[in-house]
């Protein structure tokens, strides 16, 4: 049997790359709530004491969402510029890698952030660390579009419209200075940190564009 | 090498939502074996006592099953809907990440009602907790097949039968309102509440329409 | 664009399944490594010691190796079983998710056997518990087999080479004698019953067909 | 519906074995997170001191990124290497599971080398067995290669420039000899052996082929 040659070989490199990043991905977004601890409750007391209990771990609950959030709508930004790729090369993997080793690496801050909640000298630490990690994979996002641009990753006959999109996805020069607007705040006060990247992981996760179009076509 | 235009790459699209979707499930299915503790035994110990041992943690069994049974339900149904579609939109990709956020967040509750097991105003708190779990997911469920419907994502060409099975698919209000009791039940008895969760998850898990077909087969 | 109908859609399902599976198995094989704690070593001790230290967890490393092999043999199983389908049902993906129950359920009874190694009477529930839970993966691999067979899962076209390869796969019967054995003997005496599922796994994982093949090419 | 004959079912094969390696890769470089503990932090502590806790524990850091590197390099080697090949036989499935078995065991010996720091001869003990496993998972890739070569995987057909490409991947010699001399080596200094294994994993990971073809295009 004669093997795929050229464009069949490349589509096959991208999609195993895209296997291996969905993999860490889903990993990493789905391993958060093994941090999360069930409060100890003693024998006797009432129902409403154990919700009080569960309620006082709010900072955890809260750290779940905003995690769980950032990976997600990384994980649609990083589909959308790889879907919009012609094919990969040995750079884009290894740039690539340190995207997922960032990702991956995003569990701990997020532990650190609910473990260390109410305690302020040590949450003002927490909220900065965990900005330079999602700092970086904003970064990383971004070095991934710019280098897929530079060589030409997108291929000559791709259509300009996609093209566009993805390029749009990739100017994320707005939410890299959200980041370090949140972590410089985060350190001032804690909870306002938090919020901010509360906020910026529901910004990037509102399909704006879809919402357009079906606001159109109801008009 | 020209790209894939418009249908290879709204597949492709789809591909990726079911892949990363798949890579939660699986994840979280298998990450539910974490919270079984072994018990510790003593040295001297006969065998029938570590028996003894082992079944009294059957409430921990018992969560394992119905978390398991249920998020494999949710992944049946979940892989018949997005099957159905001919493409998918901004929408349903946040939509599913919603979807993933409460299935991969069900081994919190799960450890809930296994940890408190025994305590009966916690398993209370516990029992009803979980349900809000399980009915989120069904909602989320039901939310994603009725964005497909309006949205036109099932495609103009879909052979009715195929819709119809989805449709029946995401007609979920007969488990919404299963679940609904079950945590109402699980207020006032908690282990009443479990029995229904694992009864509800059995039915779900039940092919009836092969089942129907088999038996029509040997008619 | 026209939607795939009949047997591009029947395929999508089978890889669907496959990817939940491949998740599935590829997560318990390496969740298992969770359950290797390093040992305490106190300040002072000389390298020996410490060797010595991780030698006496040998149980713990036996254990690792065994459900490694297994599960990988299973999942080997598994997949030339799905390969040889030409489509599958809804019955099947049922069967196939009791397969994966209790393949994400066998940390649990490898954590038994290392945990309470040393404890004859607790080693002996162990033992005869781990070979139940393997036993009843074989039957659920003979089950699926089974029943792709009456419902004709396999496919009119199928050539009968590979028919033949997918039947001999799922006569299991002398690896479930085995297990019985293993599990029998475990219980009189414990070291024995690890080292016979030690012996299953290695046969399952030795490719006899394919060294056949290379003996004959090197003759 | 006739089957795939055939070239599609070997294909098929390999995809499947790709799957499923790419989630185990993608597991045990996830997961390695987990063994990173948030240190402890009293109250009335303040932000320095918390900075101070958390930059003592560089070497669990050290750990996380040398394994992550380790596993991300292993895992672009396997993919050249498989994605070079027209099929697969049974003999090259046991082999990469074979590789497998250490690559999803690695988080082990990183733990040990983290919860051992500072402890000389631990440190000792732990870093000759992590050079250990790394040697073995590099013996792994080489065997796959020969055995891919020896039974003709490559397929008749193949561009002899793929071929030859995949021929250099496999010929890991170097990294093979530098992994005996870093264990050789951590053994009289932990440190520079740890420092020795940074080294070979970031240098497996620099695309030199690619770095190479960026400067021509520049030039």
């Amino acid at each position: 049997m004669a093997e795929p040659q050229g464009p069949a070989r490349i589509k096959h490199k991208k999609n195993r790359l895209e296997a291996f990043s969905d993999g860490v991905f889903a990993i990493a977004i789905t391993l958060l709530v093994l941090e999360i601890a069930v409060p100890a409750v003693k024998l006797g007391v009432g129902s409403g004491e154990v919700i009080n209990h569960l309620a006082d771990e709010w900072p955890v609950y809260l750290a779940y969402f905003v995690s769980f959030m950032t990976i997600g709508a990384v994980w649609i930004e990083h589909s959308a510029l790889v879907d919009a790729l012609d094919h990969i090369d040995g750079v884009f993997m290894r740039l690539n890698l340190v995207l997922l080793l960032f990702c991956a690496f995003l569990p701990f801050p997020t532990r650190m952030m609910s473990e260390w909640a109410g305690n302020v000298p040590a949450e003002r630490v927490a909220v900065v660390f965990y900005g330079i990690v999602l700092l970086v994979m904003t970064l990383m996002l971004m070095l991934l579009g710019r280098h897929a641009e530079r060589q030409g990753l997108f291929g000559d006959d791709a259509a300009d419209e996609r093209k566009e999109e993805a390029r749009v996805k990739y100017q994320l020069t707005p939410s890299l200075i959200a980041y370090v607007a949140a972590a410089v705040l985060g350190f001032l006060s804690p909870r306002l940190g938090v919020s901010l990247y509360l906020l910026i992981a529901i910004y990037l996760a509102i399909p704006l564009r879809d919402i357009r179009k079906m606001l159109r076509k109801r008009a």
